[in-house]
């Protein structure tokens, strides 16, 4: 499924309001390389030291001597993509570099990393085969910073992203679904697909102009063809699911 | 209080780790009106109608029938400053107009109002006389977000807020102080004022070069001098609070 | 009217579609004196030789020698707002200096001027009591580009401004009312100034949270009594007209 | 003909004054494959109903039922460069996706296009094999613009394109040529890839330093070398077109 | 002499070439209030320890222990625009705070301020009467710079200003004029002034059209009267310096 | 050595004190292809004419008939990383187009090119195999500048570079190293390159949690194993050099 698919589902189909589940403006690691997963949810919050004295205090009664960004990376699980609100920054916002991003690929078995803030080390990165969407790259350590939710809403540009949602990355953002949309999603999207497989077939033919086709053929004897085409593939797809 | 005296105490007193206490960056309604108040904390994040939702059922069972920036309004105290998170949007980020402005300022008797988003009708706004820092102005009324917290922690600019912080406003930004640090941060500011009092009426003279007085007097017996002074006035200070 | 105002009848009123007839982001020359005039609206685009020369030997044809500012200027009538797309030029971009903006306040009595773009003697120009919404401000001359059209639909931020629109500017920016609405938007904006006056009145009772007053009353008893206050003070208004 | 090629013609030539051809603040699609065309010139303005209304009551007189961009799309022949002033736009500014991108490349046959807007499904185009220049990508459907000009003088960046215009395409932006130019900047074009060719030779040869060779020699023996190069290899590309 | 007369020097009169003496982008303390003086420049680089230490070691030779913003300050003399390159610093860019713009204005009997960089304690600086041109406020003290030349040519943004220039501050900006062209620049400044005084009393009268009069007017009969009335005045003025 | 190698020298080292080392926010011609070599440094500034003359004058008393770019060009060593401060100028500060670079790269044998400016003629300069960076690409030749230093002290972002760093280009950034540093670089990077060895390794195993072996391992057994896997490492590298 791509962005476009799935801004499709969000926002043309009438009723539905979820205008507010695509972000964009990163960095892609690997653009060839899309990325599915479902988000596991990291909050930092600027250092202020009496509540990240509160924060350490309680934690410590848990087994935990000091809340960093470890305590949260060796919490993900395969198939997680990490979701971090750092809010944009990059100077001392790196949330991984090469060891950790290594960790989280080819340890933890993560589908991905989203970091509204940055990384270290693109060199070391750009060799791991992870997907990775992040604002910028800074030489730094993650710094003056608190680490203040695991799991927790996070907000990623103009998105709420909660645990759990399905996170899609293509090459120009990323889309944050609602579990119970999903299976909305991926049925619209083979919809999506099979309209443009056709498209696509029409205008090779070099026969039509570009409205005689799309969005919808404009001739009942081609619309009625389409229609044929859609019901054959759809179920030629579901069949083969 | 300026904002330079607050930076004195969190930047340059050793050992002193709150270095992420000051916003700037605002629009500011009165320059020379400056703000003084107790944070009121208000988040918000982008509306999803399925966090939205289950948030509006919970407050249904406190008799609150919808969660909007209302809410938060009636609950402010005379004497707070209203501190809004809105991530920065400008268009539907708009926190109050001018009718819930005047509330604030001559019904709640709130202290001022800091939103890290915008505020309407500037033109009606700008006759009511409560301080407010705002990133920009814009005609639409909020929309497309959620009410997520009332009293916890939120993040302006670089600053982590807690309720509860000493909120101070002069026309360069905006300073938040914790608590327990206030009787520091005034004691200090009371030195900084009587050292700047002190170090100008030298100037005055015309007898000396900048680096003989400031930062301290390079002359022992003009050292002694300043000593005796800011005692004297430290002393009058106090005595008059 | 201000803008508050007249955005609620574009984008709040059901079935109406004017979505984007505010501009914003301009310098204000005095925020204190509000613009109200009729569009006479100049394009401008970069020069290209081949273009220019053809645009003058017609111009020659009508007796205009060359075609530049001041043919456009030379015909600004009273009551108008010069309107001109200058598609954001700062240096070059300068519609006028002190001279040119005098003879708009003093000999053409226009109402206004909005430029996508600059102008140059601020210093001379904030003597001249005639409003001013700009980008930037620089010493430069116009040049580099050509003039291509007075009167014509011209482009103003997101909104398509067209010749005898009502232009509205206030703090915050300005507004671009077509003829046909004008009635609508004056009706709506005395209903909005009568709704904030009672809001207000209610307000400074202290008796009121803002939930219980704005933004319409819940209480059925107070409902009636602002309804016949509306009645009453629109009569009023009506009658002083 | 590169960039820069074509910037010495406009600008260093005495006498020439094409300062304003150039465009760029592109994302590119395939920076490999250079463009170059004939523009086909499209004008989109922000939507307001009364205007978009008479439009379409015009066009309905020509058997077109709405103005929308498949109307100018169907209109491409083969070797347009078609080239779009949506005025920067991102969210609704997105004049094709991989569909009506299919049709212009392999129906249509163009030869590229330039937006000053976005396109959607950057993942699906990237597939196809036609130039295209975009400010960014964005899945959103193009919506709340008006189609208001085929083929008239449009604005791309600082430059005037008119149709009919040569649109040269590198890696760095795009060029704009007359065409009264297009012999002169095609001549010109051959004398600075030889002198580059030349040029390159010495250096390789590490007997100069760069100011002797660079930009023209200042030795006579090795400046009449260079012309009786220049001459020869003129001869040869010549002949060969 | 405002910042548009200044410009027509420059960039106006055939065979000139000083393109490069203004500079804005600067938010100004006191816009009424004009500066002129003369440049006292100062520059800043980035902390490096090595070559700091060398430096001071130099600067130790002749009686000064640490090179830092009060060395230059101390030797400001009376009519000094202070001009200090601080390559756009804001955090830690702050060449003065209240009480050494106190000691500039009062003590130093400075003429003026431009730092590209920043000031701190606007508040306390607002209330001292010399203007002041800045990028823009912080709390923090100048930190991480070292002071690397005084009466050096330092760069403003894209000017480069020698010491000796007289400074020229309006509300647009600052002009930098080398000193062998200021009997020039005060010459045409008088012409220009003369130029716009007869340009309004000649719109004022409501009778021409703006291209009548300016830039020079059309008919013979007028421009005697404005070549007759420039003479007067320019002997009247001349007389009266 | 990489960018996130160098930073932890210069900011992780108790004492150290090279904060500003580091800068970032380039277009990197060849990101696969790492910069290493010696700063050459160049300076420009805006051109006066007054100050242009005299450096001139001075220049032929040398036997230099005009300063520009190629001076310096022509003095490049091989080994030479070329760091040009044109204060970030994008049009007119092109130091070079293809046949310089080719002049640089093939002739000269220089190790790179830094510009906080613009090169010209991307197209012909990404076919020859030399690092460089730069702000931006722009078709317009270098003008309105002047040469002012050579082998001098020069500012590039937050970086005051000396002729004779040794300057390091990855894909994040370029590092500035002191020669006196460089030892203690190359040694720490060797510790750096045998930790992530050593981590990832661990991490492979899939027996461990991140904090259980990054920063340092906890168990005190694997720590002992890290230990001599360093020394082992440490002595293989140091005896393969």
């Amino acid at each position: 499924m791509s962005a476009e698919e799935a801004w499709a589902i969000f926002n043309v189909e009438p009723g539905q309001a979820y205008r507010n589940q695509y972000a964009d403006g990163f960095q892609v690691l690997h653009p060839g390389h899309k990325m599915v997963g479902r988000a596991f949810t990291v909050q930092f919050m600027p250092t202020r030291p009496d509540v990240a004295g509160v924060m350490d205090s309680k934690a410590q009664t848990h087994g935990i001597p000091h809340l960093y960004n470890q305590v949260a990376i060796d919490m993900v699980q395969p198939g997680d993509v990490v979701v971090v609100d750092l809010f944009g920054k990059v100077e001392g916002g790196t949330i991984v570099g090469d060891n950790l991003f290594y960790y989280l690929a080819n340890a933890a078995k993560a589908a991905g990393l989203v970091v509204d803030g940055s990384i270290r080390d693109l060199e070391g990165i750009a060799e791991i085969d992870m997907p990775a969407y992040f604002r910028k790259t800074h030489p730094s350590a993650i710094a003056n910073v608190m680490l203040t939710g695991i799991n927790v809403p996070v907000r990623i540009g103009g998105v709420t992203v909660m645990p759990g949602d399905l996170v899609l990355g293509d090459p120009e953002g990323v889309y944050f679904i609602p579990p119970q949309l999903v299976k909305q999603a991926v049925d619209n999207a083979d919809i999506v697909h099979i309209h443009d497989e056709w498209t696509k077939k029409m205008f090779a033919t070099g026969k039509y102009k570009s409205s005689e086709i799309y969005g919808s053929p404009k001739d009942p004897e081609l619309k009625k063809q389409y229609e044929e085409y859609l019901k054959k593939r759809l179920a030629e797809i579901r069949k083969s699911q």
